[in-house]
Order: C-alpha cells, then structure tokens, then sequence
C-alpha cells in the first residue's frame, strides 16, 4: 500500500532525497531511480531494497511501479521531464528551479492549466521549514501590524570552483525569492542587484545584495554570500509596523571553553533544513492520495524563474529592473 | 517487507506512539492495537489502516501479525507483558518504567539474560536526543576533561491532579537518573531528596530536589518542578575540569514586541522531545531485523528504578541513601 | 582643580550631560549652563551645586569660569557657537550634527585648521559604545579578513509629531554614516535612500533604508525606523571574508514566564548609550589637560553632514546620488 | 568640595578601587592611601594628583584629610581598622568579610549599635550588579509568585597556588551567602556542603556545592568552582511559583567564525562586576553627606561570615550545618 516513488537523478540532491525517502518517512517506498551515471545509480539501487534502476528517466516516468516522481536531474532537464509527467498525468516533485526558462516555465504552467488539477510541485522546501512557517503564521495572525520590511541573509561556505556571479541569483537567490513571496503573501515588482566589494576568496563577484521591492511596497533585501567561509547561514528577519520577528541559528547545546561560549553553526544545507526537507517529502507523500497540491506550485516555479531572469538583467546593468508576470491562472488561487 | 508493529495502551503515550508510527517513520507499519478502554481502540484503528483492534493484550502480543511490540500501558502492567514478550522471544519497546518494582525488574533481566540476548528496550528517548547526543560525545571526545558536576531542570506546566510527591521521582526524576547514567557511563552510589518551599499551587511537595552521587564521585543535581506553570523545561549544565556544555530551550524564532524579545517555550513534552522520540522509535524499528539492541536495555531499566526506590527512601526519611545495585550481567557489556 | 565645564541647552540632551556630569563622572564639575528657556536652566543649576545660569551663551562660553564647552541647543545654533569657541580657543564638545548645513561645517574645519589644533569635538558618541568598538577591533585586526557588507539598524520607539520625512536622515540615519566611517575606517562614495511601505502609525515615509556605498567599494544598508513601537533598537552585523561580527541587544537577565523566555529592550537612546555617553565625556574631560583631540572630529561632522545632504537629495529624486567631499586637511590625519 | 577617601590596602582590590575612585567617580578624590609596601602606595599615589602616602592605616583614618574610609587590606585586619573608624565615627566601606570571626563581627555590630547609626558599609558588591537587582525587583514585585529555589554558580578561572578548601567558602561562597540573602530578603537556617570529583587541576577540593536552606525554606545550591579554567562565570536562577528569572554572561557582541558563533566570557571579576563596583561606590560615596548607610551593613558582614563559618563546619563533618544567628537589632531593620 505504500506509495512507490521514481526519483530521477542521482547527485548530491537525488541521494539526499532517497536517503530520506527510504529511512524517514512514512507510507512510501522508493521503486525505481534514473541517473545517467549507472554506477551512482546502483548505489542507491544497492540500498533501497525493491528500486530498479532505469537509463531512460522517460521510461521510469511512464512506469507502472512509479506512482510519482521526484526530479532531482540538472536544471536544463527539468522542464522536459515535469511535462513528460503531465502527459500521464503523474504528480511530480521537480527540484528548484522548475525551469532556468521563463518560456519553459509558462508551458509547463500552459499544460498544468490544461487538465485543470495540480500535479506539480516545486522543491522550495523552505516553505516547510518550522522558523518561516511560525513568520508567516505571525504576520498572519495580525498581532505584528502590516510587514514594511524584509532582511535576509544566504551564506554558504564555499561555492563550487564552476559557480558564476550569476549562479549567485539562479541557484541561491531564487530561495530568498519564493520564501519571501510565501511568507509575505506577495508578487514581485521590481528587482536590483547591488555588487559590493568582492571577497578574494571568491573568484566571481562574491557577495551580493538583491532587492525586491513587492508589490504593497515591502522591501526585501537580501545578502547573497557563497564563499562565506565560517558556515552555512540562512536567516531573515521581518519588520513589521509593531514588531519585528526573526530567524536565528540554533543555538540549544553550548559550550564554554577557552573564554567563550560557543554553538555550532550547521555546515550546508542538509544540516540547517533537515526537517524541512523531511516535511516537504512527507506532505507531498501525504497528499497524493488526495490529489492535493502541496508546496510551492508551478506558478510559484515560474514566478521565482521570472524574477531571478529579471536580477540577472539587473546584475548586467545595474539599474534596478521592473517585473512583469504573466497573469496568474485560476488555477493557482 | 515493513516491520508489523502492535501497541498495547492507547492512552496519552499510546497515541502518541501510534501517529509517530503512521505519519513519520519508515519500514513499518502499526498491525495491532489493544487496550481496556475499546473506544480508545477504535479511534486509532480508525485513523491507521490495516490495524486491528485487540481486547487481550497478551493475545495481541502472540498474534502473527505483529513483529515487535511498544508497551505503553499503566506502569504496573508494564512487567508482565514485557515477560509475555520474552516467552516468545518477541522484541519489545517498554515505556519508561520497566517497572515500578525493583524485584520486577530483576526477573526481566534474569529472563533476558537465561535468553542470552537483548530483546528489551526501555522507553528513556532522551538517549536520542540530539542536544543531550552532543553533550555526551563532547565529553567523550575529551576536549573538556573529566566531568565533575551536572546540574538538570525538569519543569512541567502543571501535574494531574492525581500527582503525589513520590510520583515527582517516579515519573519525572526516572528520566535525570537514565539521563545522568547516559551521559556520565556511571552507575550512582547515593541518592538524597531535599524539599524546598513547596509551591501554593501544588497539592504536593514540589518542587523537590534530587542530588545523586556517582561511582566516580561526580554530583548531579536536579530540580524538579511539575507544577512550574510557564512551560515545559527540560535543560541540563554538565561542568567539566576545563569547560562546561549546556542544553537551553531552543529560541531561533525570537520576535520583538512591547519592549521585550521572546521565544516561545515548549508546552509539554511532546513539543520539547518530537525529535527524541521519532529517533528513537525509527532506530528500534530499524535495528529489529538485525536484531540489536538500542536504546536503554534492561538493565537501564531496572537500575532507573532501583535509584528511584532509594530516592524515595531519602524522601521519607530526610536522609541520604546508599544504592545498592545486583551486580551487571555481561549481557548489557 | 575639577575641569570646569559650560553647557549650551538645557532640553533632553542637556540634562542628561548635566546629570552625567553631575553624577558620573570623574575630575568635572558644571560650572555653567545657558539655554533661552529660563525654568530649566533654573532647574538644572539647583540640583548642580556650584552651576551658574547664563541668558547668552555667548558670554557662557567666553566666560573665565568656563573651562571647555558642550553645546546640546537646537542643531542650526551649533555652528555659530562652535565658532565662538574656535575665536578663543575654548575647546568644545558639540552635539550632533556639527550643523546641519554643509558649508556652515567646512567653515568650521576652515577655521580650526587655521588654528592648526583640534579644538571642536562631535557628540557621535557611538565611537565609545564597547560594542561598536569591539567590531572595529576585531575587524582591524585581521582574523576576519576585509570587510564586505555592514547591515545596520536604528530603530525608535516613536517619533515626535513634528518629524518629517528628512529628519530620519538628519536625525537618525546620521549615527550610521557616523558609525560605518568610523569602523570601517572609509569615506563614502555614493548613497541611496529606499522608501519602503510606509507605516500607518507614522505620519511620514517610516521606515527608510540608506545604502552607503564606500570608497572601498563596501555596501552599508541602514534601516530607519523611528516609529518602530515595540522598543529603542540599535544594532549591526559586519560581513567580512570569513567571518562576521554583530552587535544584540543586550539579553543577560532573562524571565520565563506564560510559555516564553524573554528580556526586556532599551526604551530610549539613554538606555542603550549609558556607557557610551559616559565613556565619551570622560574621555573627553580627561583629554582636556593634554590638549588631544579625542571622539569624532570637525572633519567627522562636516562628513556625516554632506553624506546626510546627498541622501536627502537621493530621498527626493530616488536615485543614488554621489557623494563628493572636500580634500581631508592634514589636521585630521 | 569633593569627599576626600584615605585607601587602605593597595593590593589588586586596593589599586581597583584606586583606579575607579580616581578615573570614574563623581564628587571624590583620594585623598590618602596606606599600605605596609611602600611600593606599591607610591605607585597609587603617583597617579592620583593630590593622594598622600601613610605608613599607619590608623593615622590614616584619624587624619583630617579623610573623610571617609576604603579598607581593602588583608581580611584578618579588617575588624580592628574598623573599629578605629567606629572609635571616631568616621564612615567606612570595608571590603569583604567584615573579619572571618564571628566574634570580631559581633564586636562591630556591638560598637556601631552603641552609635545609634550607620557607619560601617561591607563591600558585597553584587548588590548593586544591574542583573541582581533586576532579579530581586521582579521577585519583589510579586508577579512570578514567590521564590521556591535558586541557583547559583561562582567560578573563578584559576585559584591562587595558596588557595585551600576552606577559601571556597571563605572568599568565594560568602558572595553567594549575601546575594541569596538580598534577594530573598531571609536568612540562612542551615547549610551543607558537598564534595563532588576533584578537579585534577586543583591542589585541592574544587569544586564545592553549598547548600542553604532558608527561613522560609527556599533551598539555594551554589557550585563554587575556582578553577574552572575556561573563564570567569557568576550566574544565578531564581525559580518562582510561576517562572523564573536568571543572569547570563552578557553576550550582545557576537562573532561567526569556524563554524561556530560565539561571544567572549569575562576573564574576571574586575570584567564581569566593573559596573556593581563603579556603582556602589558611587552610591556610598553620594550617601555620605546625608550619612545615610547604603549596601551591606555591618549586619550583613556579620551574617555571612556565620553562615561561612557553618558551612566551613559542614565541610569538615560532612554533614548539615544548622545556622544560629545573634537576634538582629533594630538598627539593621
């Protein structure tokens, strides 16, 4: 009776999912993975009792002993992979981002639109996360008056030798971009990207702040640093007319030594969003049965792709960018 | 292929056990549940495909369908079906205590032992706790030196009704006493009970005061409050020759409002220990196939209540008391 | 032997230098105080045994009994007092801004380099808060690498009815250009002003955010919010290539009470700055005998007004606007 | 028209209370300093224009340029100088203990008792230690309900090499003794103290709980620890009926790096009480006009010496201690 999951991709993030979906969750099985490289295929295959592997991600798509799909490929496969879900009508969840393609993502939308029913779902699993959910439930609540103003801050440790200045936006930023639509209730108006100095331990420009201005007028800044060094830290803070709430690094085991107390900060992004990532797989494992959509939709998908082109342009320039969506579908409420 | 769990006790606890089993674990499934009060049964049977509803706990305990067993019924039951399980040599996860008897205990462990492996694990899910994990391998690891005191808080918002000042050790201070041996690998020698000021909102005397006395000569104090009104609070200071560790209540979603910066504290122990036990059930279930033993054993079990019995002592009399321990059989290293 | 010193105005500002001066301070005493408004400077000289009143301020300063001057009247008076005591060399200790009107701050340095000594000192009194100084040290000495990015906050509890949207910037904002030049030890190259959605609790656009970007090329962003409600709320975060180093409202006693953990926030400027508006006018006091200049300097004050000029420019064009400055005199280092 | 100090003792205490009398005090002067190494008093009274050197603490107290007394010689002095500040009523701050007699205490409750007035101020300084007094007015404004237990933790970096068992007590726990006692306004009616696993790097019984129990039975456990070597630490948690209120290291500037945030400990007590003793010699200083006794009085000395002097008992025996005061008189309220 459990729900048997085709995961397609078998990297760092393929093997985090599949680690997940085989040792945490509930009411699921992993059936079948697809990964070009055969030997990080038979890894996972090697461990998860009852997956097959298969070459051709189409193939493992069109698989009766597939019930849904997790794409966890490269972003360029992405779109081609989600449509070739919606021809079957077979619920997905695509990592971010549903496409790097403005295009792409509106014919993905276009075909989701179609059959009428949800059946994607986008990998921003901070929307899952405990810290932006109590955010939002806050603002939500009303006791905090209106959001004005929107800090965050993005800092991973060390980037990849192969990251460009503008995978800042299109692998980092576009997070800082969905949550703070989800938590804000928001669309994107306008976008700048500033370029201060760059850190020598950075080979492009390393870090960045981008700006978005919503369209109630909040502003959200939000610092974009890959080669932070000290550890990966992700927080925010929301200013709000009464109040302000914020995300801090956990910080429940301290030790005292050497004249200082100190706490760990987590090391990437499997330590700081473990539960998230966890929660996302399970209400979206959840909901199946349901039909539900869970998590951000491909809307969400196409927004975040919308407005990271648009920072690009800014990145470019350097002149703020105005954002200009398609308008929004019935579909997405 | 997942692993048929049945529950006996469909209280509190047992429900609990129950929507941990079926929403967020992996490889298992709940197949039985039984308990005296039928609608109890019926609600989680209701909610949990696939499990079927028991009048005799024992019956359930011998019942095909069911590969290991969770006993979360009343404490004085708790001996005899954990006996029944080693009749059949059927795997067993006890709630805390194993029993309130310490002559109960010794005939679990003199029947485990005749079977000459482990099949008993008691409930203490603090082992599986990450904050309390660090404390213990820090430690470990040296850095700090040896330990020298460990100063612990148990807090609840309010006690039953029902609560009388014994039940503060035999319910609350069980779990400093697994936690001080966990974390210290040392058995306790002495135990006293001070009483403070009694609060005027307690029926009972408490807070209390437990001080135990290790082999090695370290101190643990520990304050226990079950009628401390402002939350659940469940901390501990371990003090090392060159440094301490701490564990505080986690305040990484902080909001600033009416001249002041709060977090909220947990409510109970549900909130405070999610992450322990869905750990601790997760390792059991995937230790069953292999056949190990996790978690606290038998022997934890019998040595939790063992202290308690002294505690007790001390608090009728005022006076410290020795522990006097059977000695440990090679069966639990 | 005390130094004896003049205070120009007797509103808020002025009375809490009188009662610091007064109260904690070493090696000073309040000879005179002079302010339009009689009742106070009446009220002042009754508590201040030894205080003389003064209707001029003029005739306060040039007075024989007046060793050195503080000057804390309405911003658009400072000029010309400060002026007065440059005419006889009588050193003097000016709240800020140095004046509001660029030109009026380059006479002022044009005449003090004429008199080839630091005579004037600005009240950013920041520059002896121990936290800003912390920052400074740790950056300067080189653990952290270069400095990146400064985020920086300043927020009031309420603004008077007569703020207007400029004075966030005159008033307020002031402190951080102070602040970022002092511990980054940078000139400003360009400023920008953001207007995010507006609270409705204030009567102008509250809050701004200042990006200053340095000669270096390191982003600074400033949110002003001075109708913030919830508490007097001051801090900072610098970015550097490996590591950063913040500043938190102080945390140290902490409650628990109703299910949250939490400490109380300054109210007022007075709260948070205790130290530092001691430490500045002691240091100020104590440099008096040698003649040093200490805090910030002329130059200091002429600079936070020509930053503060530009960002009031880019307030009402929206658009960043350069920031040219006077080539620095030798005299200022 | 400043009060004029005569210092006796120019040791580490001695030359602090120098240093702040000197550098941060309104409305005083030293005006003379005395010390057995001549050496040292000249050291002092280079530094403090004005300050006189006396070979005989005696003189120095009758000499009519004092007028008022610091004594911060070795304890076993303390008493006799303080009488011969009774002898000729001249106001006193003597450091902590009053004496380490119980009988010499007595004498100078009797002698000043005789006056019919306060003149004799004991150096317990914490009682004006922001973080204490906060503790006490909470606890005294009656929202959390009443005190049930404290905690209480003292440790020192590294002991001298002359440090004995009993100096825990006699140095360090009497600071815990009187802060107890303030803030729970009650007195001590028995203490024990428990001898935890030795510090391998201590010569001697470190650390130590001691344990006081209350006239109203609050239960107060403070772990003194001298050679805790990580840092300077001096905490306190108060547990009411309905929450608790406690102090933490301060910790409001942060830096990120190493994969850890952290904050920096005070190295001692000169750093973590700068403020506590800045503030009551402030304090005692503005009450000598009004010859008004402010901080711990001569009772107060009285009482914590007592109270040490059982716990010194119970530290020998190894049992409870119970503690029998002198009935207070009505001078001390």
């Amino acid at each position: 009776m459990a729900i048997r999951i085709g995961l397609i991709g078998a990297g760092v993030m393929g093997a985090e999912h599949a680690r997940i979906l085989t040792t945490a969750l509930s009411g699921v099985q992993l059936s079948a993975v697809s990964d070009p490289d055969a030997e990080r295929v038979a890894r996972i295959v090697e461990t998860c009792q009852g997956a097959r592997g298969f070459a051709d991600p189409v193939e493992l798509i069109r698989d009766i002993t597939v019930d849904a799909v997790i794409v966890a490929s490269p972003d360029q496969t992405h779109c081609n992979l989600v449509l070739a879900c919606l021809d079957i009508e077979k619920p997905v969840l695509c990592e971010k981002p549903l496409s790097p393609s403005v295009e792409e993502c509106l014919t993905v939308i276009g075909r989701e639109q179609a059959l009428a029913r949800r059946i994607v779902t986008v990998g921003y699993m901070r929307r899952f996360d405990p810290g932006y959910i109590e955010m939002k439930q806050r603002l939500d609540q009303g006791e905090l008056g209106a959001a004005l103003v929107m800090h965050c801050i993005h800092r991973n440790v060390a980037a990849p030798s192969f990251t460009t200045a503008q995978m800042l936006i299109t692998n980092s930023a576009v997070h800082e971009i969905d949550i703070a639509r989800f938590v804000l209730s928001q669309e994107v108006s306008q976008v700048s990207v500033l370029t201060p100095r760059k850190s020598r331990l950075s080979n492009v420009q390393d870090p960045q702040i981008m700006l978005l201005e919503m369209d109630d007028g909040v502003v959200v800044d939000a610092e974009i640093f890959v080669n932070a060094q000290y550890g990966y830290d992700v927080s925010a803070e929301l200013v709000c007319e009464k109040g302000t709430i914020a995300l801090h690094p956990p910080n429940d085991v301290r030790w005292k030594h050497s004249a200082r107390e100190s706490y760990a900060l987590p090391s990437d992004w499997r330590a700081r969003f473990t539960l998230a990532y966890r929660a996302e797989l399970q209400a979206w494992v959840d909901a199946l049965p349901r039909g539900a959509g869970v998590g951000a939709s491909a809307w969400d998908g196409y927004v975040a792709t919308a407005v990271a082109t648009a920072a690009l342009k800014s990145l470019a320039s350097g002149r703020p960018t105005e954002v200009k969506l398609a308008s929004r579908p019935a579909l997405y409420g």
